[in-house]
């Protein structure tokens, strides 16, 4: 769909005001009210759900065209299995506790003022992401949960069915005397029109790109609001010489292949020597027997010679496939030392029986998630107890790690006098 | 001070490279030993005052060729007194609780990882201001407190007050083993250094500019970190129709003159019409007496003869002296809609003696302290009870409102546990 560069930028306008006016009333939307929308909104999505599957086929048929593979169009089909889990995800938003009007802390001053800290929306929220229709709802959900209006911008290869399921939670939101622009999605394909919503930060308070390197850069490069991003997750497991090595072997395991393509698996796997000698042979055998491709160190390659020598670029890359680069270390600093040098701050694990090699490696390790003998699969924010979750942030700023409806929130402080002056 | 372009940028990377690696020392350095740190600078601070003295006169004589009035070279003039007070600021932040290592939240999961989350310094700040030369040394303590190194890059005005005030923390540090570079001033005025600083987003985390409007937007266009600011303060009070007429007058005259000159002096007064017959006469006595200027409405205007006729600009200026934009309102809903639309989310209070209208207000509202019956003044670090502040962010990602030595922090998740795998 081709628009005329004047009134694509009035459309995004036009869109971004009426977001920030809604936002100001779903700021103050009840709880009630909410969670009706996202239990009906849930019950709609799976009655009408023929609607989703017919657009979706299109979408599907036409998903080569655009050059995507086979994994990237079945994560682009829908069925009614995975409907009803995108139902089952609003009603798990309904059920998690409303992070807006929350008093996270407070205290009466001296001179009798009731200070409280109390949680309030980001106010708009721009989410941009790629290929899978879920997202849509998932992100829906989160935000007008939060309290936050949400323009959404899903992938082109995905456009038909995320406009069918934008339709059916659209239309609801009136029943429950919420903005009808809380929730919007732009109906252009056209590329410039991210552009344009970038250069809105009167509007929009927050950018949250989910998708590739080369989204998140563009967002990176152009958005004149905060973004909050879940970048590179560039993961390491280090198995210490204290290590128990059948359960390194499991968590290894585990965190490179119960799914490689997500951002909380390992990528890299440091051995301390002194256990290398022991340790190697026993998950080269576990890693080829998942038909995981291992690039080592020359150590390594000297021990398993079905190994591949690793490159300086394969310690610093995501495979986010079943690769492995692995490396022999010869101190408990050289792990921590490859680890700064090469780690994305996502997640960090040890494997230690020893307690203060534990404590050492928690403190020094500045990562979102720094773990001691887990997989680092569980940085996620079910699993940490966030509940559902917009994304798992690499960034420092506002927020960490998982980001879920807490994270989709700021404060403000609201100061209770009986007519208190400063002298 | 001329430095060569290239030889400019090498020196800045340099620091900055230092910075990083000093951050990662500094954030896992002892409690005790940054205390140790801040009371023993507050000691030399005050025993060499002298050099401090000496160099501050140099400052003050140049001054006018930089242009500074009066009162700008009154508030770089230092003394005994003010050195004492600098001192006693560092003393403050030794008190102050630690960030670093602070859990919290935490919880058990069902299967039984121990999930921590843990305050951890935000790495490496570059600290933008201007002229006052105690800025140098809150910046120093708040940051080394927090556990965060700091690039420090002051006022050329205030250069060699800076320098000298510097020189007397910089050279304990060692003293209390914490690495030299956590702290360091950039020696050089050239202006080109603050563009470098604010293109290395790999070695700076965050850049927090505390000055004026140009100052602040030369970071927000340049930054390619995060910005922590201060930008406008365009604080109202509204006194409703259930207001008490005299808590209401010792509130406006506190929240206009107490300090006229800072960020949460109130710059608008918005009256209901049901009370302006009664208010005006007495609010504009009161103000006169004051020296304060009016700006008023029509209806102002006719009731206090002395006020002058407001411009649509006076109501979104932030006067920052004896100045008061004044309207009536006929609608609690009107006085809500002029904040939203002049207001620059800082601090916005009413009086009332309504309980609903209160309530109501503090919902509606969205700013970093809304006030009931209470000065705008007190949205301040210290009476909102977070001890020592490095400014009142009007920002709503990450901290809003008085950031003290929390907002200097991020946190991360350490999460224990005993061979778990992820099914």
């Amino acid at each position: 769909m081709h628009t005329p560069p004047e009134s694509l930028l009035g459309l995004c306008q036009h869109m971004a005001r009426q977001a920030k006016t809604a936002s100001q009333e779903l700021a103050v939307a009840s709880t009630a009210a909410k969670n009706a929308w996202l239990l009906a909104s849930a019950e709609a999505l799976q009655k009408q759900s023929s609607v989703i599957l017919q657009e979706n086929a299109h979408d599907v048929a036409t998903a080569p065209e655009f050059g995507l593979n086979a994994a990237a169009i079945d994560r682009l089909t829908l069925n009614e299995k995975r409907i009803a889990a995108m139902a089952e995800g609003m009603r798990q938003v309904a059920a998690l506790p409303d992070p807006v009007g929350e008093v996270r802390e407070g205290s009466i001053r001296p001179n009798g003022l009731e200070v409280l800290k109390v949680g309030v929306p980001i106010g708009v929220i721009f989410f941009l992401y790629e290929s899978r229709p879920n997202v849509t709802v998932d992100a829906a959900a989160l935000c007008v949960k939060s309290g936050n209006a949400v323009i959404l911008r899903g992938g082109k290869e995905a456009q038909r069915s995320n406009s069918a399921a934008y339709r059916i939670l659209h239309e609801l939101l009136p029943q429950y005397h919420l903005p009808e622009s809380c929730v919007q999605l732009v109906s252009t394909t056209d590329r410039d029109a991210v552009g344009h919503f970038l250069r809105m930060p009167q509007f929009i308070d927050l950018a949250i790109p989910r998708g590739g390197e080369s989204l998140i850069r563009r967002v990176m490069d152009e958005a004149q609001m905060p973004v909050l991003k879940h970048y590179l997750g560039n993961c390491h497991v280090y198995v210490d010489s204290a290590a128990d090595l059948d359960m390194a072997e499991r968590i290894v395991v585990n965190a490179k292949c119960q799914r490689p393509g997500v951002c909380n698996a390992a990528e890299s796997l440091l051995i301390h020597a002194d256990v290398a000698a022991a340790f190697l042979p026993k998950i080269g055998a576990a890693l080829r027997n998942a038909q995981v491709e291992i690039r080592g160190c020359t150590e390594t390659c000297r021990v398993l010679n079905f190994a591949k020598p690793a490159t300086e670029d394969d310690y610093g890359t995501e495979f986010l496939d079943l690769i492995l680069s692995v490396k022999v270390v010869f101190t408990f600093d050289e792990a921590v030392q490859q680890i700064r040098r090469y780690g994305s701050g996502h997640t960090e694990a040890i494997i230690t029986q020893d307690y203060a090699t534990a404590k050492r490696f928690t403190k020094m390790i500045d990562a979102a998630a720094v773990m001691v003998n887990a997989s680092t699969r569980f940085n996620d924010g079910f699993e940490l107890g966030l509940g559902a979750e917009i994304g798992i942030s690499t960034d420092k700023f506002h927020a960490r790690g998982p980001c879920g409806l807490r994270e989709l929130t700021t404060y403000k402080y609201i100061v209770l006098g009986d007519g208190q002056i400063r002298s």
